[in-house]
C-alpha cells in the first residue's frame, strides 16, 4: 500500500545487490527504516526480533531465506538445516512451516545446479501469491462492510474494530484483516477503525500508522475497551487476523483476540477471521487443547517502546523493578465464537464442514 | 498495609500542620512521594490528576476537603460551593458523591460554629469506618480462598486473577479486592495473584508494588492475556473491586473488568466483586444503560508513563504522532456475569435480591 503516496510492498527482492529488502518494523510507526537481509543468520534474527511480523510476512521471508540458503549451498543437508534454523525461529504461526515445506518439497527433486534459481523463484511466486490472496480476501470482506453499509443513513461510517496488525505490512501487501477495509475505503464507503492498541507489544501503533498513511479514519483504542464500546453499539464488525487456523475453525491469533470474540459474541456483534488458507492447519483440530503457545520475554510487558521527550526512541519501564511479567503471545478462540472466514476463496463458517467445502483440495493434500 | 516494614494509611492527617498527607500515586510505583493537600484547589487536583484515586480514597479524601472547607468557612454557600467544586472531579464513582451528600446532611443542621470541628471528625469517621469496611470485605473474602484452597493438593497455590488497583493505596488501607488475598497470605494459604496490568495507566503496577511490598506472589501480565490463562485452568478466582454497583449487582468498574468476566463465565472461573457497600448506587438499576462513563484524556493512551534508561520517570509516546484515541475509562459488566458480591455484611449474589438482603437498611433509607 502507499506511504506518502509512495507503493511499497512490506519486502521485496533488490536484483543488484541480490539481497532481500526489509522494512525493519521495529521502528515503526515512529521511522520508516529498510534494511537488507544478507545471511542466513540475519534472516533468523529478522524473524525472531520481528522486524519482520504477521504470519503471511514471516512465510514469504522464510522463504527467501531458503533462496538465499539454496544459493550458498544447495546439498540436502545445507537446505535441511537452513530449514531447521528457520523453523525455529517462531513456534505459533503456520505459515512459516507452510512456506519452508513448500521450498522444500520444490527444492530436493531438483538437480543441485538448478536449485538456487528454482527457490528464488519459488520466493518470488510465495510474495507475489500472499499479494494475490490478500487482494481477494479484500474483494469477500467487502460485500460484508457493503451489506452494513446498506444498512444505514447514508454517510454514516460502518464502524470495524480490529485486534494487532493483521495489515499490509504483516503479509506482503493488502493485509489480511485490513484489505477490505482499504478497499472499503477506496470503494468510497465511509468506516471508522477502532484499532486495539494489542499489548505488549502495541502493534496496533503500526495499524494506526498503515491506515493513517492511507486516509482511513480511525482511533486507538486500549485492548480493555472494545467490550465497551460493543456493549454501546460502536462496534458493527469485527475483523482480525489469524497465526494458524484448525481444520474446524478454530483461530489462533494474538493474545487478546479470545476476549474481543467474547465480546462480540455477547453482544451480537459479527466477528470474522481473515485468513490466507496457508494459515490452516489441517492437522490440528482443537485449537486450544493442541497448539502450542509461544511465551515470550517478560521485558515486552515490563518495558514500553516509544518516542521519548527528545525525540529519541526508547523503552519505558512500567513495572516495579524485579516484577515477573508473564507474556503468553497468542490465545486460541474456539469456532463457535467466529461468526465466519473470509479467505481467498470466499467466506465460510467456522467449522469442519464450513473449511471443507472451501478447500476440498488442501484436505485431499493434507490426508 | 506495610512498606519496607513500616504501616501506613493512604492518606492520614498531619496534626501540627492541620493538612491532610496524601502518598502522590502518580510516581508509585516507582517512588513513594508524600505530599500535603492544603487548599481546596489542591483537593480537587488531587482527585482530577489521580494523585489520590480508588473509589473509596477518594470518597475519604474529598471528605477531608469538606473539613477543609468548613474550616475556611462554615457557611451554606461556601459548602455548597466545596460539594459543587469536588463533586465535579470525576463523574462515574459514587463514593464521592456518597461522602461528599454525607457531609453535607452532618453539617448543614450544625450551627456555622460547630461545623468545623464537626466536619473533621466526620472525615476522620469515613476513614475509621473505610479501614473496618475493608478489612470485614477480607474475612468474607478469605473464606472463598480457604474453601479453593482445601480442595487443591497441600501447598499448591490458590491462583486468584484481578484487574486495576482495588488495594490497599485505592482505599484508606486493606483495600477492597486485595483484602482477602493479604488475609489469605497472613493466614498462610499459599496464593498466586495474576496483575492485569490495566491500561491505559496500569494500576496493575501499583498492584504488583502492593503485594511485592508485603511478600505475595503475583506475576503482572497484559490485559489480553487473563482468557488465556482461564482456558488453560491457571486462574481458580477472579475478584475485582468496582467503582459503583448498581442495586440490582451491576458493577462500573476499571475498563476490561467486562472482557475478564466474559472470560471466567466462559471458563467456569468464579467471579466475585469486593465492595464496601458506599459504592452501591440504590438510585441506578440498569448499569450499561444508566451510568455515565468519564472519557478520559487522550494522552493517557498514547503516552505511557515510566522509569527512562538513565533513571527519570517520563513518558514514551507509543503512537504515530496526531493519532486519535479513545479512552473510556470505565465499563459495566452486567450482574449475570458476576458470581457473588463480597461486602462488609457477607458475600451475597449480584442481585436485587441478594443486595437487599444484606442492606434492607440502606434500600430503606435511599427510598
Amino acid at each position: 500500500m502507499k506511504i506518502n503516496g509512495t507503493h511499497y510492498r512490506s519486502l521485496w527482492w533488490d536484483e543488484d545487490q541480490s539481497v532481500l529488502m526489509i522494512i525493519d518494523q521495529r521502528w515503526l510507526p515512529h521511522e520508516f527504516r529498510i534494511q537488507p537481509v544478507a545471511t542466513l543468520d540475519e534472516f533468523a534474527t529478522a524473524i525472531v526480533e520481528m522486524r519482520v511480523r504477521g504470519a503471511p510476512l514471516i512465510g514469504a521471508t522464510a522463504a527467501y531465506g531458503m533462496a538465499l540458503a539454496a544459493d550458498l549451498d544447495p546439498s540436502d543437508n545445507a537446505l535441511k538445516a537452513a530449514w531447521e534454523q528457520l523453523n525455529a525461529t517462531r513456534p505459533t504461526a503456520i505459515n512459516l512451516r507452510w512456506a519452508l515445506n513448500r521450498c522444500m518439497e520444490t527444492l530436493t527433486p531438483l538437480p543441485e545446479e538448478d536449485r538456487a534459481k528454482a527457490a528464488l523463484k519459488l520466493a518470488h511466486a510465495i510474495a507475489d501469491e500472499d499479494v494475490e490472496i490478500n487482494r481477494r480476501i479484500g474483494t469477500y470482506g467487502l460485500t460484508l462492510i457493503r451489506d452494513i453499509a446498506a444498512k444505514k443513513p447514508a454517510g454514516e461510517p460502518v464502524r470495524l474494530l480490529t485486534h494487532c496488525n493483521a495489515g499490509w505490512i504483516a503479509t506482503v501487501d493488502w493485509g489480511t484483516a485490513t484489505s477490505p477495509m482499504y478497499q472499503a475505503h477506496d470503494a468510497g464507503i465511509p468506516i471508522h477503525v477502532w484499532v486495539d492498541e494489542t499489548r505488549p507489544r502495541n502493534q496496533g501503533a503500526l495499524t494506526a500508522w498503515e491506515l493513517g498513511s492511507h486516509g482511513i479514519s480511525h482511533s486507538y483504542i486500549t485492548d480493555n475497551a472494545g467490550g465497551h464500546l460493543m456493549q454501546h453499539g460502536q462496534v458493527d464488525l469485527v475483523i482480525t487476523g489469524t497465526d494458524r487456523t484448525t481444520r474446524q475453525g478454530d483461530v489462533c491469533n494474538k493474545i487478546g483476540t479470545y476476549l474481543k470474540a467474547l465480546a462480540a459474541h455477547d453482544n451480537g456483534v459479527p466477528f470474522y477471521v481473515a485468513l490466507p488458507s496457508p494459515t490452516i492447519d489441517w492437522t490440528v483440530t482443537d485449537g486450544v487443547a493442541e497448539i502450542p503457545i509461544e511465551d515470550r520475554d517478560s521485558r515486552e510487558v515490563s518495558h514500553v517502546q516509544g518516542v521519548l521527550d527528545g525525540g529519541d526512541i526508547g523503552l519505558a519501564q512500567v513495572t516495579p523493578e524485579g516484577t515477573n511479567c508473564g507474556n503468553p503471545a497468542f490465545d486460541v478462540t474456539p469456532n463457535r465464537l467466529v461468526t465466519g472466514l473470509i479467505t481467498e476463496r470466499g467466506i465460510c463458517d467456522a467449522s469442519a464442514t464450513g473449511l471443507a467445502a472451501l478447500f476440498p483440495d488442501l484436505i485431499r493434500k493434507a490426508g
